[in-house]
Parts: structure tokens; sequence; C-alpha cells
């Protein structure tokens, strides 16, 4: 089955999912963060088919987002763990957790952050990195950027 | 072609790419971010097949992601508008768009983010809701909460 590319559009959140929006990627990179580096753990822990598991894995290790560490030549056993830029990740991963814990568990989640630095259970807000206030949806909006063709905006 | 439900993974992730995760409804809630509300509008916008839209927009009403509104009975021609459940998904997109504005776009993004009350251009940092303090990676782990069954965390 084709399906559409979104790496062609001049979007930044369509590239990102062409790359991490495929059905499986963002749960084996939960996962890959709660520290599951090897197949096997992957996919018991996740019940993927492993031909799709090895083909999300390749996916990954291709765009640097995973790093492929052989650690049994004989047998090609390999753990994968997170590069720089799938450390970066964190932050849609926290925020899609914040959003199902809040809307789908109301609150009452399977999992809670906890801030290691202070102690205590956290939810991550966003801020702005200018001013430093909290930041929200209304106090928002977005303007062409460096690399805006004019399509990007409606209207 | 039947894939995997998440929905009865115990895990806030699974539940909410469940509802979300499909390839084009996040597309399909950033143009609805942009203001984006009529059938024909997403469309043309995306470039996406009119049956898979309707799938689309169908379950995301069906969530109380979006409230579909008739503005033209004698056509069947509605308005999609993001609720409240689905304006809270603000930080995922926004998480994921800065994403791929640092690492696929290498900074130089189409679209750059306003802050209206401080004028300046911003990027959401993640920030403690209970000290206050941006949060790291490496100062976040996750813990067991109300609804753990004890199969969450691996090891």
């Amino acid at each position: 089955m084709r399906r559409t590319s979104f790496a062609d559009m001049n979007c930044s959140v369509a590239r990102s999912l062409e790359i991490v929006g495929e059905w499986w990627t963002l749960l084996i990179l939960r996962d890959a963060f709660l520290g599951v580096t090897r197949f096997d753990d992957l996919q018991r822990r996740l019940g993927i088919a492993r031909n799709v598991l090895t083909a999300r894995l390749d996916r990954l290790v291709a765009h640097d987002i995973l790093e492929r560490r052989v650690y049994d030549e004989a047998r090609d056993r390999a753990d994968y763990r997170l590069t720089a830029k799938g450390r970066a990740l964190w932050p849609v991963l926290t925020a899609l957790r914040q959003w199902g814990d809040e809307w789908l568990y109301d609150d009452q989640p399977p999992l809670l952050l906890e801030h290691r630095s202070c102690g205590n259970h956290t939810h991550a807000t966003m801020a702005c990195d200018s001013c430093g206030e909290p930041l929200s949806l209304t106090d928002l909006r977005l303007v062409p950027g460096p690399a805006a063709t004019g399509d990007e905006l409606p209207g």
C-alpha cells in the first residue's frame, strides 16, 4: 500500500511526521526513552510483528534517531540507542503522554513524571524562551520564517 | 488492512496515538490550528483523498477532538472546529514542529512562532509546573502512577 509522502511538504510538522509518524514508531521511541534497547525486548513489550519492528528500527537508524550498536557479532545482535536527534524528541512524547493523561485517563495515569531536581511530580508546561512566561495557545501565532514560500499559512 | 490497536495498552502515549497517530491525522489538526475549518479547504491544502479525509474527520469528531457544525444544511456542508480536548493538543504539534525546525530545517524553518504578549519570536521550552525551572530529559523519570498495573516500566 503506497501512502502519500509528507517529505515534499514545506512544513516542519509534515516532515517530522514523515519520519516519526508511522504507526508504531512513536511507541518504539517511547520504549527507547524507557531504556529498552534490544530487539527482542522491544518485540516482546510491544507485541509488534518482527518484520515491522525491523523496518521501523532500520528507518530510525537511517534518519539518525537511533544508533545501532552490535554487541554480539556472531549472532548479529544489536542495541538500539537514542542519538542526540532522537533524544530531542522527548518533548513530543511528553506532550503526547500528558494529553493522554489528562483527556484519556482523567489525570489518573499509569505513569507519573518526577522532576529529580525538585523531587516532585511534575507536568511539563510550555514557556517562552524569550520572556520566560508560560505560553498558551491564544498567545501564540505562526508567522512566515526563513524557508517560507508563501503557501504555508491559509487565507 | 488491519493494524494493531493501541487502545488496550495501559499507556497514555499508546492510547493517544490510537486516536491521533493515524497517518494524516496530525496534519489535519495542524491545519485546524491554523484556522482551516472546511472540508474542501482541508482537502485542497493537504492533497488528501476525500474518503480518507472523511474517515479521519469522522474519527476526530467521534473522539470529541473536532466539532462538526453544519453551516449549509441543503448541501450538507460543515465546519470542523477544535474542541477544548482538541485545542489541548497544541503542545504536541508545537513540540513536533520545533523538532522539525531544529533537526530537519537547521533552524531556518518555513514558519516561526511569535509570542504575542512579549512580541518576540519564541521557542516553547518545557518547564516544571511544580518548581518552575526548565526541564531536561536527564532531570526527569517516570514512576508508577494511580493506574499502574506493574507492566509499564521495563526491568
